[in-house]
């Protein structure tokens, strides 16, 4: 039996940034298994201390050192977890002294600037493109459609709703979404409300098979399931995306991080406001 | 005038984790200004090449040697990349050689695992999340609150729709949320349809100056709004947490980010399955 190399993803603050960093690394290791404990808001030396007794008890339970990932900047903190026995992958120690040197500059060892609300205009930004996220979902209401940075299309089940929410709460972005459902096909136009915003659209699409298994799940051997009607409407959508001279992409085998960051950059979003 | 210094996030993917490095990291040099560019999906060496153009190009503009991030995986894209004229901090070179030696394992150098749907069952948990927070936002139905993982409550603007969404987004987490109104206020005590459902509450509380803020934005001169109602909601929502034992949070000072990692932890919510 494989061990499970115990993981620590150490922060001041969330934990995001070592918990992504270590995700990211870690995925590249198949033959290992991990078992992984985020300590967030480690922000004291004591708290400091608590966490390396933890990491220490991992060590002396399995025999094999953990894997310790931080993000701490406070140097006090940091000497107490780099003292445990773990292998400390660091972070700061690793990149913040070549910046330094880079930029001429001490860097501020002060807490809390990434993931938090420093920036209240950039945050509240987010907040209201949330809102105006859950207020055009799935067509509710085209109102305000001139409001919109972007407004997805696609048929039922291709991927706008997590997409648009993932927009709006990551970049600010008001992201709004109107579903292209067999009414819409009719003539093979684009819908005459749409009209007006062409250039703000962009298409979601998708493969038959996936759809067929996506809606199969919420309304198994439904007509609005089966495999044919599945195919029909993305033929159809897809008909009005090339005819319209709209952008679009396949959703099937892409995440929503990987659609969101793909229209960002297609559609030249303006990223004012990243997720401080 | 201070030069803004260039700043480029490479990365085979979707950029997240270069992004997310670069800026905890540089948000430590507060003397500095930057300007920053992702280039995501570069994925050959062709595009690689292109993006060292625009690297060098930017170098040659300003002068300046540009700070790149990169979280290129492929040891070719990686060398085009390292070749260029900027600081290259190369997350993979930085800290893939210790993880091999610690696990006794070479790096599968195989794109696509983070931020991927590579665990399909890990994702559609995502999205099934996703869809209950929508159907279970802002007390829209307390229908199938018993599926819920937490139920959030708190005065309107409390900030209980963000985290849900954080929580179903990143986390997987079938996060609920009911709002305290002045209805609820009537007796003192717990509604009763969320009592079945104690041991699922977590509050969000905020300070009166702060919420009367967020509403006089919304509903400018409202009584709604006014700073006596706010805190008198807000005293008489604590007053309930305080009574029932219900733990809660004031989320006047914290992001989203912030709220949703503290109540993950809390709550011990089982993190089975974040964000891929």
């Amino acid at each position: 039996m494989t061990i499970k190399r115990n993981v620590f993803y150490v922060s001041d603050r969330t934990g995001i940034t070592a918990e992504l960093l270590g995700r990211t690394l870690l995925s590249q290791f198949q033959g290992a298994a991990f078992n992984k404990t985020t300590l967030p808001f480690i922000d004291t030396v004591e708290k400091a201390r608590t966490a390396c007794i933890e990491i220490n008890q991992a060590f002396s339970d399995q025999g094999v050192r953990p894997l310790v990932f931080s993000t701490l900047i406070n140097p006090n903190t940091r000497n107490v977890i780099t003292a445990c026995n773990g292998l400390v992958l660091d972070l700061f120690e690793m990149f913040i002294r070549p910046l330094e040197k880079e930029l001429g500059e001490e860097s501020s060892h002060v807490l809390g600037l990434s993931h938090g609300i420093s920036d209240h205009d950039a945050y509240n930004d987010r907040i209201d493109a949330i809102n105006f996220t859950l207020n055009h979902d799935d067509g509710i209401t085209t109102a305000n459609f001139e409001l919109a940075d972007i407004i997805l299309i696609g048929v039922s089940r291709s991927g706008k709703t997590p997409t648009c929410l993932y927009l709006a709460m990551q970049y600010g972005i008001r992201a709004a979404n109107y579903p292209l459902t067999p009414d819409d096909f009719s003539d093979g136009h684009l819908p005459k409300l749409l009209q007006p915003f062409r250039k703000k659209l962009y298409g979601l699409s998708i493969t038959p098979d996936r759809l067929h298994k996506i809606r199969s799940e919420r309304k198994p051997d439904s007509q609005y399931a089966s495999l044919d009607n599945c195919r029909a409407e993305i033929r159809k959508a897809e008909s009005i995306f090339h005819s319209e001279a709209i952008p679009y992409l396949d959703t099937s085998t892409k995440s929503v991080e990987e659609i969101s960051i793909t229209i960002l950059h297609a559609a030249h979003l303006h990223q004012a406001h990243p997720a401080s």
